[in-house]
């Protein structure tokens, strides 16, 4: 329908962030990595139980500062079934919680399948004609390289169930310019696909202007940041890259509008590891440091705003 | 290090082919589905148990006709975690029967979560100085939309493991061409990602000449097809939308070198859903149907060769 859930959760705790829960075994304090060897041995399912005991505990001393997570899925398919199984239940938790929850899959694919993905990760799947849901991510992020016919599924289930996606339009790594600053005529790659977002979303917009189809732009490309918001007016837009990355909160703040609306800025490493980085934090209070880094980090954006 | 485990297989049986195992639930036979709707009541894991049981009983049906198969990670994914174990048990079980397994996930991301991805799907995920393996397919589809630094993480488990990757070039889906088609310069945008692939694959080739990076063409498009087996010399095709999705064996055989290697075409409906479509076929008998299928699919494809 759009990403009004999203906005608003933002706007209540006046915080356009979202903590990204990429969570490598190592970020994970040894005393929650070991209870979980001692219960599972060292296996893929003792990884993804230590995974979600770190997870639940960041959520809860995060739910009341932090709007949304963005869960990776590449962190939670490196340890199997397992993994994925405790990618779920994060999400989940963290719903309960209040929080808005983006699945980060950068899925693509034809629309027969795409249908599939958008069953799997925001709508529903038909077990013999009882609907059930798999994993019920608030928003998807996608890839939209196969263009429109990979997109429309998605489209379907945002408004059937209220569900967004962010579209892949400038990513934040050092060589997204190999294929996304190309020109196509006097547009570039990015500008072609931010173009099609704006299109994709014009059916299900919100009463914030917002539609139900982001973009992700990263904060580590600046001007591009600042010109996208200006030619996607009605794109809300998924910064990746703000911290670990290099992306600062001044050149962040093109992102947004007047309102200061308009972005949501992701943090996964600094806040999962604030415990590491913060001068006498003994490990047990690695949530407590979290909460810290993410109030930090607060401040720091909305200081631009 | 290269594609050469796959071509070699592709050699013995003489079929240059692979099987997708997409499995909806309505594509499965009712006694399967009812059976396990008994253990599990209608759940996903239900839906999770049925297919595994079809897929196994293809796999026995076809190792020996069908040199590989290609589950598409969407179809499992939709029935939640328990879908995704699904996947993983068959992967290894296609693999104990010697087939080349190539997960369909089209995965993206920037180098460090493609690290992840390709420890999750190719490689091996580190718990604590332990290397375990979570779904060890030999082969992954994935995006370049993100460039270089998003798939050199690949290329190493690639060399280290003896995998492969197919990278999307020219997909089938009627909307492919939205962005694939448009001009960068002279060339298309799958041109340039065909240059890529070239590129990345360089260090990596194997005896037929072929690299462990592959690229996936659409058989809804002979004439790319064709245009692009001249200019991609050393990349492997996957080769999606035979049958079900209106490509022919004739426009197919511009996809192969003059040894008749260098493609591998896929078909999933069309094989997985024999038994519907065969006359007279009793549901008991879907995986003869099959094998029926595949037999004539490889004689399709072969006498064009």
């Amino acid at each position: 329908m759009s990403l009004d859930k999203l906005i608003t959760r933002i706007d209540a705790l006046k915080n356009p962030s979202v903590a990204g829960l990429d969570p490598k075994l190592e970020y994970i304090p040894h005393f929650i990595r070991e209870e979980s060897f001692l219960k599972y041995g060292h296996t893929l399912e003792a990884a993804a139980d230590a995974i979600f005991s770190f997870n639940r505990a960041l959520i809860d001393a995060l739910y009341d500062v932090v709007p949304a997570i963005k869960p990776q899925a590449a962190y939670y398919e490196m340890y199997g079934w397992a993994g994925v199984r405790t990618m779920e239940k994060t999400i989940r938790y963290a719903q309960e919680k209040g929080m808005y929850v983006i699945t980060d899959g950068k899925r693509n694919d034809i629309g027969a399948t795409m249908t599939a993905y958008a069953a799997a990760h925001l709508g529903k799947s038909d077990v013999d004609g009882i609907e059930l849901e798999a994993f019920g991510a608030d928003a998807l992020t996608v890839n939209g390289f196969l263009g429109t016919d990979g997109i429309t599924p998605l489209l379907e289930v945002c408004e059937k169930f209220d569900k967004g996606i962010f579209v892949l339009v400038k990513t934040s790594n050092p060589s997204s310019g190999e294929l996304q600053d190309q020109k196509i005529g006097n547009k570039t790659v990015y500008e072609v696909m931010g173009e099609m977002c704006e299109h994709w979303g014009e059916l299900q917009r919100g009463q914030y202007g917002y539609s139900a189809v982001g973009a992700v732009v990263g904060a580590t490309y600046p001007e591009q940041l600042t010109e996208l918001r200006k030619k996607m007016p009605h794109t809300m837009f998924l910064v990746p890259g703000y911290g670990a990355q290099g992306g600062g909160a001044k050149g962040i703040a093109g992102a947004f509008d007047i309102n200061g609306r308009g972005a949501i800025v992701n943090s996964s490493r600094a806040i999962m590891c604030a415990w590491k980085k913060e001068e006498g934090c003994v490990e047990t209070a690695f949530a407590e440091a979290a909460r810290r880094e993410a109030i930090r980090m607060r401040d720091d954006i909305t200081s631009y705003l």
